[in-house]
């Protein structure tokens, strides 16, 4: 089915939203009335650049306040209305959206409204137009789907149609009853179908409506299931995004036109109305890679850890360090001079690499290029849309190319020797836990849902989390066995730079063992304030003197129904940091309980270290 | 009274928040749990500091969860209790805030709730602490302030009593007939007074409550009426502000707790607790100083405009413009060096010059120096929250001194003779019309109640104004008989700068004419979309050539109950532009319907000019 996008979803001048919604693919725009006042094209020429583009104009809107109305004023709408009929026949589109009326004049008579909205179609269509009729959901008569569609029945005009919203349908619904009979209205009086999701957030339905939607399956709303009701009731019309949301009117238009044709492509997906290579969700961590300028102080902290540096790339000046089944990479080429120390790429194990990148390039994933110096395995990458490059690889698996075919041993250079007095037993790390990434402050919908649409991970409830000077919203993906766990982090507003710490959580069996031996090797874990594990004394009751090794080495605890976490942190280098963490009976958290804490210890280490 | 506020309410560790405190003038905090737990200070260094920064601690809180349980649970909770109680009296508090149950696991019963509120009260006594227990609004069972006084009262133990809190009773009130009985409850069984204002929002509680609170004038609650209940019960314990609020989390929190103690003694005054000066709102705007390193556009438009230059600063590199009753001072002194040309300062004509200083020093404006070189008048000035200097005034009244008294009539030089062509008629500049101020993102609220509370100017309601590249809220501030307006705009987000405009509006009689006049003199008219005046032709009837007129000059139109408003602008010199205002028949409007026209055009301008 065709794809189409209201310019009302995307940011900038009108040009510039037809340019985004030609790049990532749309096939037409519906056009929003104040952005063709405010544009200096007349809409001939709107019309032409259009079609330059590829684009269709599938829908001008909205018209509103036109029926229901005093006969004095309904005539003053009939003069209105044809201004916009002819506007509409000169941008080359056929169909009008017109609102179930708000108008304190508005009179609550169905008999009345037919009436004009014919009358209206009648006039629509000596203009070569035609009119599709929406229950706002705060219409002052007219406010469900089904009231909308008795009355259009009713006028029974051919020139009038009904527009189904998904927002202000499923905003109102209880529940699936509410749908019912959708599928039974002929296919081609639903003259228009807009589709946006939303967070279920209880609150004033415009102003959701107006601040808070989103593209579908960033919300809550089961569009899916809408969708198949509309397709069984035989529409045919354009799929068409209507997002009216704050973060995106302030973000640049290019990458919010493909967040939003990758979310339609998703949808379309689970409906079956494409069918892009099948998601290959990864199998666990491959690698995860570092880039700096200056190696030591990452080799010092790895080397506290427990790393090993085991292999080194045979053309790249990229070191390999290895613990257990967590592999870092160290690279020291010319990407670390932009931004210090950073995360910068991440493996993904997947079972199918070549597949899970057609998937992601089908997706709408930048596509990197395969790094391909002589030698150099291919290796399958796309772009997170923080800019975090990741790899879909394979780690000593049969048939497929292995990642470390470019690397070969390494003699571990003086000071990077395993540390000592360690049993490589209990504190031993065995593979990364999780990673946490922070994201670009609008970006943080569009990363749940690439996590979820293209690498097939599951999106985890956003929580808050209080950081000393901002709140922070952070939210896991992972897969169900949590073989691989992400946790997407973001900023309360954009300059809030405290929160853009990336960090490498590696998985012990024993937290206190693993603490002591980090420190044995000269490594410093960050101090947690006596008051913390005063608290803990009150809440939990613990053996004796485990409390007392938290206290002394900064470890944290949390517990859910599932069991229990401990963890505890090194100091951060750049950009990054580590964290240890024992994760014992299935506990399913990430310690955003004890963020805060952790948060505010990290700023005073800041403090005191001045960086 | 005592003030107090709740570490909560500020940014940053818990002692920058003490220290910000403490010098705003507040006499007292209310330490949060969150905030003492992530502190590296013992409970006892944090009373030294409070002490040395001459602070009480009036309250730790919150405790949560340890009333209505079953016998087991409760053990437990009094368990955890002993310590908080412990922890209070080594802070040398002596009072703790129970919050009403939110556990699924409390009981549907009042004699088992006061029962245990009483033995706790029995425990926290044994640490020479007492207990005030308070409804949340979302509590499980007792979610009301007569419910919880009533559970208080039949516990009848001398160390319990409740602690009511304004945004948890006036976010349930109904109406004034839910606060009748506050004012019987025993001044001394009230424990604590917790305050906090919020917007009036249809939205879920408990998330209003956590992101939306403000402080006391800035939503939309009447606390005046509910702290004249508390005070008629005989209250006597420190008026406390406890504000859960995104924004001031990430703001400085020096300048949030200046803000607050403001509220607070704005509330104060209007119950008869604090008697500051009293408000002498100005009776018209006197001047405005614009800063720029290069006069020379600045000139041009305002020769344009009509102004004329007629007289010069006696020591400063500063000129006088004038026509009508507007007069613009052009500074191209050193403050001009540091962001462009900019408006940086509003002289208000004010009825008692000396008498409004007072005030806005009693209210904790800053106090700027008087401008005293060696024969300067003496100047009244204060520096708003965005920094605009705001200088108390006279023009030509006997008895007060007149602020030109240190300008010399001048020759205007060559190049801005005044504009030729003009009937000094219809077209001409009369008066400031209105000022538009961007504000710093973080101090909306802040600067509403600020111009309020300091200026005795009405704030009226906020509009949301969409700019192409992100939401703009507005919000007028004004004197009764629209002497004195001005308009406070903040961008979305702190990243957008695009909003980060001045402009000054001249009323004229016939804006037809002055924009005609304008062009005559060389001036430039901001291009408005012939789509804009397409959709005027469809919406309002006009006279013969009325509104090609509009099109030809870019002139925009907007209409209200009272009557017509017509305007158009000038293009931008560095931050600054003006913009023509005819204001018919009482309209009381400032264009907002058609700023986002207005908006597009400037950012198409400054397109075409790179600027």
């Amino acid at each position: 089915m065709r794809t189409s996008i209201a310019t009302v979803s995307l940011s900038g001048s009108l040009t510039e939203k037809l340019t985004a919604a030609s790049r990532a693919g749309f096939d037409g725009v519906e056009i929003f009335e104040n952005d063709l006042l405010a544009s200096p094209l007349t809409p001939e020429e709107i019309r032409a650049r259009c079609a330059d583009l590829g684009l269709t104009i599938d829908l001008y809107q909205p018209m509103r306040d036109v029926e229901g109305l005093p006969a004095e004023e309904f005539a003053r709408a009939v003069r209105r209305a044809r201004h916009k009929f002819e506007l509409t026949r000169r941008l080359g589109a056929d169909t009008v959206l017109v609102c179930s009326s708000v108008s304190p004049l508005a009179v609550d008579d169905d008999d009345l409204v037919a009436g004009q909205l014919a009358r209206l179609a009648g006039a629509a269509r000596e203009h070569g137009v035609r009119l599709a009729y929406e229950a706002l959901a705060w219409g002052r008569h007219v406010s469900t789907w089904d009231h909308a569609w008795r009355v259009v029945r009713n006028a029974d005009h051919p020139a009038l149609g009904t527009c189904l919203d998904s927002f202000h349908i499923l905003s109102r619904a209880r529940g699936p009853e509410d749908l019912e009979g959708i599928e039974d209205i002929p296919g081609d009086k639903i003259f228009f179908l807009q589709l946006a999701d939303a967070p279920l957030l209880a609150m004033d339905v415009l102003q959701w409506s107006r601040h808070y939607r989103c593209f579908p399956g960033q919300g809550g709303f089961d569009l899916a299931g809408l969708l198949r009701r509309v397709l069984r009731a035989g529409y045919t019309g354009p799929l068409s995004l209507e997002v009216f949301n704050d973060v995106f009117r302030q973000s640049e238009a290019g990458p919010t036109a493909v967040d939003a044709r990758r979310s339609l492509l998703t949808l379309q997906e689970s409906v079956g109305l494409a069918a892009p290579p099948a998601p290959a969700p990864p199998t666990g961590v491959a690698f995860t890679e570092l880039v700096t300028t200056d190696a030591a102080p990452v080799a010092a902290v790895l080397g506290a850890l427990g790393f090993t540096r085991t292999a080194r790339h045979r053309g790249k000046p990229v070191d390999l360090w290895e613990c257990g089944e967590a592999r870092i990479l160290v690279n020291t080429g010319p990407a670390g001079r932009r931004e210090g120390t950073r995360l910068a790429a991440v493996g993904l194990e997947s079972p199918d690499p070549s597949g899970a990148a057609r998937r992601a390039e089908a997706l709408l994933a930048p596509v990197l290029p395969r790094r391909r110096a002589p030698g150099d395995a291919p290796l399958e990458a796309v772009a997170a849309p923080d800019g975090t490059e990741l790899f879909l690889c394979a780690t000593g698996r049969p048939g497929l190319p292995d990642w470390r075919a470019d690397f070969e041993a390494a003699q571990p250079p003086t000071g990077t020797e395993p540390r000592a007095g360690t049993e490589p037993g209990a504190g031993a790390v065995r593979r990364v836990d999780h990673l946490s990434l922070t994201q670009p402050w609008h970006q943080f919908d569009e990363a749940a849902l690439f996590h979820r649409a293209v690498l097939g991970l599951r999106p985890q409830e956003s929580v808050d989390v209080a950081d000393p000077y901002g709140l922070l919203r952070s939210r896991a993906v992972s897969t169900d066995d949590g073989a691989v766990r992400i946790v997407l982090t973001v900023g309360a507003a954009p300059v809030d730079d405290t929160a853009h710490t990336q960090h490498i959580a590696l998985a012990v069996d024993d937290v206190v063992a693993a603490a002591r031996a980090l420190r044995a090797a000269g490594g410093t874990l960050l101090p947690i304030p006596a008051n913390y594990h005063d608290d803990l004394a009150a809440r939990f009751e613990f053996a004796d003197g485990e409390l007392e090794a938290y206290r002394e080495l900064g470890i944290l605890y949390d517990r859910d129904a599932h069991g229990e976490f401990r963890h505890c942190y090194t100091r951060t280098v750049g950009r990054v940091f580590f964290e240890l963490v024992q994760r014992d009976g299935g506990h399913r958290g990430y310690g955003a309980a004890n963020a805060p804490v952790r948060l505010a210890a990290q700023h005073a280490a800041r403090g005191l270290t001045g960086g």
